[in-house]
């Protein structure tokens, strides 16, 4: 259970990080929007490991093929199946691990729920489960791009530990984000928190950080009160990426210093557009767009991975040590600004769907 | 769309502050669990306005009714219809928001969504939504009881703006909590904490705080990878309660600000059982509960509603001001407590149940 | 489980014959739809016992009362939830059920399922339970005049036992229907079928038949393969119905004896629109509706409760004998018309508005 | 939408009849399940075209292929991704299809639903699709033989056009059917039945029958009232399968010509098991499994390709004619009996988890 995603867009994801491949099925695309694998390679390759010097050096090339749904460069409205082989598989860096719980890893809960698990890798659990989403997500953005064409979402890297990015999240763009390898709209920071990257895994440790996410052109009216108001949804989806401890939407925990009369976020007319002179909602109202960008944040703690020996169990239930091998992020942010925006679209598109039904009249 | 929550234990929640009524019908309780609405009756009570000094006096008795599902004072395993009736309307201290839109509440968003609302309050955006849900949960905390005897629910009010309490997750009581009318663990904080809410209250103004929910005795295994992972669900859950502007389980926000090293939770064996020695995952790893205590925060923003006039825009789009009027809770996180326990037992009920059919060895 | 039905008009219906009453929520009306309880009781009335002298003289009025998702009149896109009090009940007359099984009822099987049953009555199998539906549909029936104004669905009794009305599908009215007690459309047969149906009841018998159903007016394009075809989700809920025990659409079980050249339905130009010059498909191909009427046939077995002593078992595990009570149809075919109506009804809305999320260009 | 099914043990299957392949993604299968590639392709040559001489002559192997869910021989209980790849494509047979609508087929209602279509072949309506429903109930065997050993799905063709086999279902065996051709468990039908396919073919003409499934070995208490009565979803189920028209369960349309006391279903003791001395009811009573054989019939249309002219029209809307081409099958039959099959066992298995959450003490 629980691989399945999304209302009207939904998908079902499939795949470990060792075996035949990963994937996804979206059902529920509508038909006649033009797409190629070369769209959804793009967004792949901004997730996949070996794209520059601070991120995992496993040797992924995650080329996707479609294997349904698609006719002469269009969709079809029927089901679109996505797969990626799995390449560069190195079981034997992980032969300790199937006698071994890694601390902070899903190895032992995945044992007590299934009573089994692929201790090859990650299995599972392995952030390369993601790479269904960006690929869904690809598609998702050609949805959006019909229903809302101002929508634009743009994800970028906050903080690293303690250093924070200075960043505009009104006027921060794509390109801003994509010009450097730990995607950050702040230039000025870019080689600290580099250098960072690499001091940490240089002492076989590992950090995390904050991912900021903005989507701008949001028309109001998307979110379904109660269950799936468009915060909580969000929240759901990004607490359900790997690593993740924490989610908030505009003020947040620091919105809970504030009072009201500082809080509440004043109605203007933006000639015939209702707008707020503040932002504090982030732009989500009793679980709806209210037309402002959307802004939240999400917490990544640092890679569970390290080079260290550490305390751990072992599956005969003997306290033992365990050191961590093979080839790993020491700070998952600059891979995890894509899937951060992939989650975000897949959300919206399946809101600009419900919508087409809310309102009839 | 979106009043429908959970998988086995699904529930569908109906109603606004102004209408006949709100309620729910549970479709999934299990047969043969003892029931009555004296259980039911005093969660709500926990919940319902005028229950004490400082929150919102109006006098709703909020009496259930169980309409269906039961027999003999047993769930048929039928569906429970709860209904709550709807009572001391005053439609008239809401005239003004029949033509103003009420800063930070969800008046504009609805009718950018739906083209109408009741104006005559918050609507189905009202915290007596929430009824539905503590009415719901009273059944799944029966559940609960009968699956996994030991496991109990405790949340409190961590902090009031700045005013944070000390708090042990790993021992507080319920009775520690309800001993106080604020629902805080801490009683050395208890009357710091009703003066600021009186004071703020009294300059018409409003204040938010932090709910902390700590759940013990939790089975290890619980939760479902990929989307519903159990943080993920409980991240969903929490944004879909009113006021809610972020969640962090564990280490949280916190976390990002530390090394692997320093973050990782080693385990250790606890006589037969693996336990880590400490918990920065916060109960939940890849998704699926440790066996540990689950431990998470949500961040309330201050009531939308002040008793000051703020700038707003009229229906028919023009600049206004509009002053609060009514009679409202300056500070939600008293009332707020039942309702993270009431979402946080939906979760793990329906969790509970999904498990038994995922080992069938 | 089991209560909710529908994808995006979905609705949670509860309740038994004997306890508070049964009802419904509907979760995903669009806004802004005119809608009264006298709508809504119109429907109901076609439906409930004591409205002829051929179906059960039970005094039920089956007054409804809408709890939510109204305002002014309009639907709010809330949840909507219509209770009908449960009345005149006479546990008394089922006392002997308490202990022993009535034969082909679902006593026996709620007892193997639930390890409990409502012995009061039929509970939630009891027909009664379809107040529900006929409430929802009375809705959704709004919501299809605003989508699809020329579609309109018209069931009537085909055939009792081996009485059977001579009715062309194309031109049946549902005043033709309506006029008489035993709702078929051959006028000719209403005596006769009228005098079978008293005479059944003077032995304390009873009787089942066929009601076919037609929906003209429906725009191509509906239905959703693979799972969702519009003929699976029809069929689906006409075997949801109590009684029913088999569907067919188009040329049914007879079609099987036709050649392939003889079962084809040639397609021909009729103005611009594409028709077919026969209708052996039923007005569905592939699962997705062509423009033609849609119909189908649903059968109903003779009623359970018949008045002279069977065979059955006790709660003990007995061998024994029951002999019926109480008052009963002895024919469900008249009343079960509008129920045929409504689950097309609900099904149709749903997929009319399934349809609007699939063509978006 | 439309591609998902069941509820715990759910299946998206996708792939169209020309393209990439097809394939199911099964999620929710329990974990450490024994199974390999080698016993799913059992059931797939089950269906594949070419098995015999008196189906389709097409070519294709249909080899499937395990991507994930599966370690060293059992299920993870992680989703379970299977593909199978197209073969022996000959999109020139279909160019005149490009420009012309087969009748009776899904060429028109795709193009009304979706506004294209892979007009190659039958797309997603091809009986190809089936590939992903029969490769799933492979799995969902395994599952039913850990939580029903006794349980047993057999189906066969109880009817080909006017030609009616005479078949014991209480004691017809899985080697009865598969020992010839048609799949019929009455040999003395066999060749009569296969004389009859192959005259029919002869003349390029097409012809359809009824196919029976009985299940011996059902616990009582599988289905869930209301809308997911096993009846119910065994109709929805059967009417998904391209080519069918009917579905009857028990004593079925048949059975309105009997009255109460001949239809209803005597209960007597068999030793400490509740039984019924006749099976109107087909082993579902109130939507919920008695115990008894489950027994229902469905009716399959004859094939809607056939090797002569007919009238039908252009996609530019003009009147023309179209004569079939490629290589078909005359009759269904043989391979529709392991599709129908597969669906009862994806329900079975969906049910048998289901009801480990509803019955708890």
């Amino acid at each position: 259970m629980g691989s399945i995603f999304g209302q009207l867009f939904r998908i079902a994801t499939w795949g470990e990080s060792h075996g035949g491949g990963v994937g996804v099925v979206i059902d529920g695309c509508p038909a006649r929007i033009a797409l190629s694998e070369a769209d959804i390679q793009i967004d792949l390759d901004r997730r996949r490991p070996g794209q520059s010097k601070i991120v995992t050096p496993r040797a992924e090339s995650d080329q996707c093929e479609i294997l349904s749904g698609l006719f002469e460069g269009q969709t079809l409205g029927t089901p679109i199946s996505i797969m990626v082989r799995n390449k560069d598989a190195r079981p034997s860096s992980y032969e300790e691990m199937a006698v071994k719980y890694r601390p902070s890893h899903a190895d032992y809960t995945y044992d007590a729920k299934y009573g089994i698990r692929n201790w090859q890798g990650g299995g599972r659990a392995s952030a390369r489960e993601t790479i269904g989403r960006v690929a869904a997500a690809s598609v998702a953005k050609k949805v959006i791009a019909k229903l809302a064409p101002d929508l634009e979402i743009i994800a970028y890297v906050k903080s690293i530990q303690d250093l924070e990015a200075n960043i505009d999240p009104l006027t921060v763009s794509f390109d801003d984000v994509e010009s450097n390898i730990v995607r950050t709209g702040d230039l000025d920071m870019v080689e600290t928190m580099i250098k960072r990257i690499e001091d940490v895994r240089g002492e076989g440790n590992s950090i995390g950080g904050v991912v900021e996410c903005i989507v701008r052109g949001v028309p109001p009216g998307l979110g379904e009160p109660v269950f799936d108001k468009l915060d909580a949804v969000l929240a759901g989806a990004m607490l359900s990426l790997p690593a993740t401890k924490g989610f908030e939407i505009g003020s947040g925990f620091a919105g809970t210093q504030l009072t009201g009369r500082e809080h509440n976020d004043p109605f203007r007319m933006d000639g015939d557009r209702v707008s707020t002179t503040s932002n504090r909602s982030g732009g989500v109202q009793g679980g709806i767009s209210n037309g402002e960008p959307i802004i939240f944040r999400v917490a990544f703690k640092p890679t569970a991975t390290i080079m260290t020996a550490q305390d751990t169990v072992s599956t005969d239930k003997e306290d033992t040590t365990l050191k961590g091998r093979g080839r790993h992020d020491a700070c998952v942010l600059p891979r995890a600004v894509p899937i951060v925006e992939a989650m975000t679209a897949l959300i919206l598109c399946d809101h600009l769907l419900l919508q087409r039904v809310q309102n009839i009249s």
